[in-house]
């Protein structure tokens, strides 16, 4: 098929190019024939023109273009001229195309639903349909951001003297941590590749092969039940670094962010970014990735408590747990029943209850405070510096627990409250530091590694790895932003006798250790470096940037959150002799 | 673990940085202890410095440097002077750096190789060995010339207008062309995605979607036996165009080889490309990718020899064969022994005989010329311009086989008569156009899409789809150079019904269509632009611009042919309750 080829796009043409003869090719929007005029928008990805045909001049024009439909697929020859009724909503809205020639490149039925931003369609007929959904501008808007910070990421590691290298898809299994995704080998049957869960134990192998700096924009996956802001297969940005210590790899990533956010939202972060330590996060805001855009820190009330005969804060201290609160500030006036509701949020979270005081208007009511002396009311009030309209919601429960709920309930009341709203576009950046190495399964009755088992101890806490493991802290390092964590790392063990060690307390037999991460124990012995890492979240950043809380709005070809894809139909069946091949069969029954 | 860390990379320091104060981390090459002087090369990927200590001087660091070994991992600090001895093959051979002080970072056990570029060792070790092996100066270049690679591509179409957008590696199993990589789900028990043999459908709906122009570096799958030069895992630089007819594609990509051969290499490639048809490029080489960096054209001699007497030609003209012929200038001495070997070669490629005439010396001999007449005998020489010197091979065989073989005894003869020796550092381009659009599958009793089932059939051949199938011409198009397929892609159907129509040539039921290849079908319907694309093979062109055969050295964690990591030992045995999970189990005693 040969046609007229488009000499602008539909986005480009301003006041200055009237008289201009122009070609374009795209799709058709909407068609108005006001009788004396027929309008005709025609849209591609970088925008909407106006089309023009006056029938009384165009007889022939204007009968043939009573075939056009939305979507169908035209080119279209003609001349601009200035607008009687400019448009200044659309860039092209000074201008119009008086059309002299126009051809049909391909028709399209009815689209199950309209091509506009603001639609209020199933987001599964939209999966079903993505070829359509895709058109819409919202959409389109954020894959051109995408395709801006990859080019931006290339840019910046190329000049930072990284070097990237792709690192195996087909890859050996390492059941630690999530479920692999598992991929049957034919010519060896019985035995199984595994999807990457990330590229960790390469990217270190690389760094023993002398490559000093390794970044990567690498699919991961991950075969776990999706909740709904994860997908399956998601993007990391992964980075590596040789002869490094923590604050090498902050600098390098501080300076990435930076260079994003200026080129793409033209705002200055200012680095370094601040750092918090994980207990800090904890005891301040519930939370290893707190948003710091507003206050509302968490107050600790077990100490001023100590001693009170209240049964249920008595029994939570006896049992070293934690009493703890949020002031939510405003909030006095809201009812028991929207009281009741925080309460059964608190739950979800695992909370057993929440206690609460809060006064509106000078009247004081509390779900508690008849249990405590006065003098302890007012240390609360002290330590959480309680006015009039204030709320206070109460935990008291493990550690673990008590901040946990909080750091839910102070994001859910400043959801509520409106704080959310005012500071949407703000951006705070901060790192989370000093991990714990290791965390206790207590189902496993065994250590599990927070980060991941190659993980380095501080320094001054790898004596603790023979007395007192669980006290350890480690070089891991998150980077936050707006309550999302948009990246995490750490500096890796390069010491062969310590990763051995680490293994030994995951609980690994040597065996095990050996034949699971055989080939990353050997390297060590060949003279790694120091090293240390980092992978961002790529979908994250663009769902950050793009102001979006559904994943699905920054993937192309996303899959719902059982793993479907509505719109080719995968996972799907396939032949039996495929099966006998790769010398699997089938689990009947199930 | 704190160190000092570097000042300077070890392949950076020059003359005139004679009295600086630096600081290096790096591995130890060699240790030389020469009484008077011991010498250290220490080395990362920027090169190699010599270290000094004087151990009159320096007695301390020299009897610490006695612990040192080949692949340890030091810090460094010391004074940048003049050699004595300038090395003149590496660049920071002017200089050297007396040692003040170092540290050991890490220790190496013995490497099984020697870390040096000229390695007498198996590839099995090598590849076992991968991390030691990747140290090798020789591998590292690789991996930096295709970090180059990247960025250059990267670079070159984002500025043309090219999104980059990642399409799914859990896709929609499509069994047509080579087998799938399969993936169980176990969501949905029974079911499984496979990994993309490329992401053809997917881009084709990103131009229905409006995106425009599309590319992505994308890794693809397939479950092939593979031939030495084959990996289950390959990388592609993938990109669609919407709008667009076969030379406009053919213009990006010309100049994307132009910008990467001009900016590795410094070479400028004259564009545009020659065209060939595909069968010019049978006719003329044998091969649908010739190497055009010299001459040694096939002769077709059926013509000339029509109505011989000699029952071989005879019958093979009655069958509707050909006879064909090459001359090797300048072989006209090879032994019976040596054209015996070539025999053999021509019936690995499928060749019944090779008939051969040579002369050297004046003196003329051959296989055949006894069965012919005096005049065919001249007519052929004629034919072939046989001069003394020369060897001519003749196969007589169907069309398709008798090029091939001569295209495979070209190649041969020109690597064992010191032709590609002399071209080696010669770049030829072109484009291979005008294939058929179908090819017939006689196993199978069926076409099959010579490029795949998506590919357009020429303008001037649409009738053919209905009269004469098999002479139906592709808009498909293949980029080669020096003999290799560096690409290939196609103008896409974007016409719905010629799609159906394709289908139903290839023997898919319309429910067979529908059931796998029903999203794009239906994406067709909603106004599909005209548009192609092609696909690069990034690894064949690293290796041609490294000079490889080897496409291991230029993948950083490779495969066997059977598809084993040497390294890690996958694919890998799994437990029987992950596999439980997936609803599979394994067929026994296979």
């Amino acid at each position: 098929m040969s046609f007229p080829k488009r000499s602008y796009n539909c986005g480009i043409l301003r006041e200055e190019n009237a008289g201009n003869e122009v070609v374009f090719n795209g799709w058709i929007g909407t068609v108005r024939d006001m009788g004396g005029l027929i309008f005709i928008d025609i849209r591609d990805r970088f925008g909407i023109t106006q089309l023009v045909i006056e029938p009384e001049n165009q007889p022939e024009l204007a009968e043939r273009s009573k075939e056009l439909k939305s979507e169908f697929v035209i080119w279209a020859k003609g001349t601009v001229r200035k607008r009687e009724n400019p448009n200044l909503k659309i860039p092209t809205g000074l201008i119009e195309v008086l059309v002299s020639d126009f051809g049909i490149l391909n028709r399209a039925e009815l689209p199950p639903f309209e091509i506009i931003d603001d639609l209020n369609t199933s987001e599964e007929l939209r999966l079903k349909y993505r070829f359509l959904d895709l058109r819409r501008p919202v959409l389109q808007k954020n894959f051109i951001l995408r395709n801006q910070i990859y080019q931006i990421t290339h840019q910046y590691f190329y000049e930072k003297g990284f070097l990237e290298i792709e690192t195996p898809v087909l890859m050996k299994s390492t059941p630690e941590g999530a479920r692999d995704f598992l991929v049957p080998s034919r010519t060896y049957n019985g035995r199984f590749y595994a999807l990457p869960q990330s590229p960790q134990q390469y990217k270190q192998i690389l760094m023993v092969s002398g490559f000093d700096r390794y970044m990567q924009i690498v699919k991961c996956f991950r075969d776990e039940d999706l909740r709904s802001d994860r997908q399956p297969e998601f993007t990391q940005i992964d980075l590596e670094m040789s002869f490094v210590e923590r604050e090498d790899v902050m600098e390098v990533i501080e300076g990435y962010f930076s260079k994003v956010w200026k080129e793409i939202k033209g705002i200055d972060i200012p680095t370094p970014f601040m750092k918090m330590t994980y207990n800090d996060a904890m005891l301040n805001y519930g939370s290893d990735k707190p948003d710091l855009r507003f206050d509302m820190k968490i107050s600790t009330l077990t100490e001023i408590l100590n001693g009170t005969e209240f049964k249920v804060f008595a029994d939570t201290i006896a049992n070293n747990g934690v009493i703890a609160a949020i002031n939510a500030k405003g909030c006095g006036s809201y009812s028991r029943k929207k009281i009741d509701e925080l309460t059964e949020f608190a739950k979800k979270y695992g909370a057993k209850g929440l206690a609460w005081m809060k006064s509106t208007n000078g009247e004081f009511s509390s779900s508690f405070a008849k249990f405590l002396k006065e003098e302890e009311i007012e240390n609360i009030k002290k330590a959480v510096n309680f006015e009039d309209g204030d709320l206070v919601l109460v935990v008291a429960d493990s550690w673990h627990r008590s901040y946990t709920v909080l750091g839910a309930l102070r994001l859910e009341v400043a959801k509520q409250s409106g704080i959310m709203d005012k500071i949407k576009n703000d951006y705070s950046f901060h790192w989370v530091i000093d991990f714990p190495l290791l965390d206790y399964d207590e189902e496993e009755s065994r250590y599990i590694a927070m980060h991941h088992p190659f993980t380095s101890p501080m320094n001054e806490d790898s004596e603790l790895l023979n007395s007192n493991p669980a006290k350890a802290r480690a070089k891991a390092y998150d980077v936050v932003v707006n309550g999302a964590e948009l990246g995490g790392g750490s500096i890796r063990i390069h010491d062969q006798a310590i990763q051995s060690r680490m293994f030994e307390l995951l609980g690994f037999t040597k065996e095990d250790a050996q034949s699971k991460f055989g080939f990353l124990l050997d390297a060590l012995k060949y003279g790694a470096p120091p090293h240390g890492g980092l992978a961002l979240g790529l979908d994250r950043i663009v769902m950050t940037l793009a102001g979006t809380d559904n994943i699905r709005d920054v993937i192309a070809f996303p899959k719902t959150t059982t793993g479907l894809s509505l719109m080719d139909g995968a996972p799907s069946g396939v032949d039996e002799k495929q099966l006998k091949e790769l010398g699997i069969s089938l689990i009947k029954g199930e």
